[in-house]
């Protein structure tokens, strides 16, 4: 397959987020541009980035945010994209039906056509992260969008914490996997947690680039939101991970970012063939990852 | 369950492999005393600990070095750990009938009875790693066994790769997976590669750490085994991470270790509350985990 052994630039916008949505486009728009400018073929924007993190608090009126994929923000996009050449992955808050909302990632090719929709298949639901609230859970599946640059996966924030949707990802034939991210510290906790939970966070990322030979991408928001007592401080750091888990390129925490990184995905086969761990899955054995727990049956 | 909440010292046996078995289980022997009089309830031995690494080459002669489980070996270490009043893991070439031979570990308890076998599900075969000439693959899938120090889990080497291996691990119910190992440099390589492959191999399985809130122990053998040209530098590493992936203890590369490390199950009950991974796994939507690839249906 062609496409995917054409090395090419991934930009990944690191942001922080204003109150106002209109901001928020405008700077992902300058954000995009410069990305381009600088050889990015593909463009990838945080977790929700048309808003403030608004999960933080439980409130009906904050639906009003939602929008339809197709709709404004995908328009605008779509517009950019062709006039640019260049995909781009718009992580947006997704009214699909009237009370049914979801937590999306639209990808849009150069030509300004929709590739699809991921819908966040994993929703956490925690103090300041009340996604169950305002999202249905996804019902895309681990999808693969083709895109110029090869087939591509996206996941959201959550999912980054759950080998499975790497895997699967994997197996549907990602080359790439980008994480568009919204996640920081809990003031409060930072000093005792904050460096083990960032840790932890690049260590689970780089180790699906690892056990699945593809190049991995997060992309998190930045910035401190939220009246003191219930804000989060974002930690940036977004990243590229080569499939060795190698990271290449790689964002301060504090400060917004323009990455631009190159994917080499030749470098998937030779890695495969090393460490061939696709042929050695024992799918016989794997039915229980199915079950909740082992007190199922 | 009380045994799950209370804290116990694994011992975690880094050693070099002579030529001769008998050495070896000295070796051994003295070590487990030593990790024993160091406070350690449980000790793990490298996969394979009796013999040099023989899967280097293909050789029919090589199948003489296997034996029955029980066996020689695990009645001395029955025996050892009767006296001790531990439990140890020994990983073996077991010769479960004639011609039908695995790379397992048998799990001694405290009173030298036999918890249980586990034979190695993910087998290698690449260049001075070719196992599947060896072994037959596992059928026991990813147990779980009870002893004093709560139930546990006991993978080997290669099966470090899998997310899935440490995924059925947890689900079991194991609060500590122990992967015996033998994992080394190609002298040649290792310049280029070493670095990368060793962290490589530290990542993924302080992922398993965090993405299961289980802690992750690796006991890998040390020193180079082989003639120049065939020969592998085992890179020793062994290490101990907890539920959040911090490493809580580690050896050196190129020297033997009797490391000895503290669990403190609670530890995992509070991770998972607050990264609660198990409560949002999507298992509706994990059907092609069982697939190899994505052309299958």
């Amino acid at each position: 397959m062609e496409a995917a052994t054409r090395n090419f630039r991934v930009g990944l916008v690191q942001m922080a987020c204003a109150p106002d949505p209109n901001e928020n486009l405008e700077k992902a728009v300058w954000r995009i541009r410069e990305a381009a400018a600088r050889g990015a073929e593909l463009v990838c924007l945080p977790e929700l980035f048309r808003t403030q993190y608004f999960c933080r608090i439980e409130d009906p009126e904050l639906f009003a945010l939602a929008e339809p994929i197709p709709g404004p923000t995908t328009n605008t996009l779509a517009a950019l994209a062709r006039e640019l050449r260049i995909s781009i992955v718009a992580p947006l808050f997704e009214r699909r039906a009237p009370g049914l909302y979801h937590n999306s990632a639209a990808v849009i090719l150069p030509d300004g056509a929709m590739a699809g929709v991921y819908r966040k298949m994993h929703l956490p639901h925690d103090p300041l992260y009340f996604e169950k609230y305002y999202f249905a859970p996804g019902d895309t599946g681990f999808r693969v969008f083709q895109t110029p640059c090869g087939p591509i996966a996206v996941l959201i924030c959550w999912d980054q914490w759950f080998p499975e949707a790497a895997r699967l990802a994997t197996l549907a034939g990602a080359i790439l996997i980008l994480y568009p991210t919204a996640i920081g510290w809990h003031p409060p906790e930072k000093d005792a947690e904050g460096h083990a939970q960032l840790d932890a966070w690049r260590t689970i990322q780089r180790a699906h680039a690892i056990a699945n030979g593809v190049f991995v991408a997060a992309v998190n928001r930045t910035g401190r939101e939220g009246p003191p007592g219930r804000d989060l401080e974002f930690w940036g750091s977004s990243f590229l991970a080569d499939p060795f888990g190698r990271v290449l390129a790689q964002a301060p925490a504090s400060e917004e970012a323009t990455l631009i990184a190159e994917c080499t995905p030749a470098l998937i086969e030779q890695t495969r063939r090393h460490w061939p761990f696709l042929r050695d899955r024992r799918t016989d054995a794997y039915q229980s990852l199915l079950d909740r727990w082992s007190d199922r049956r």
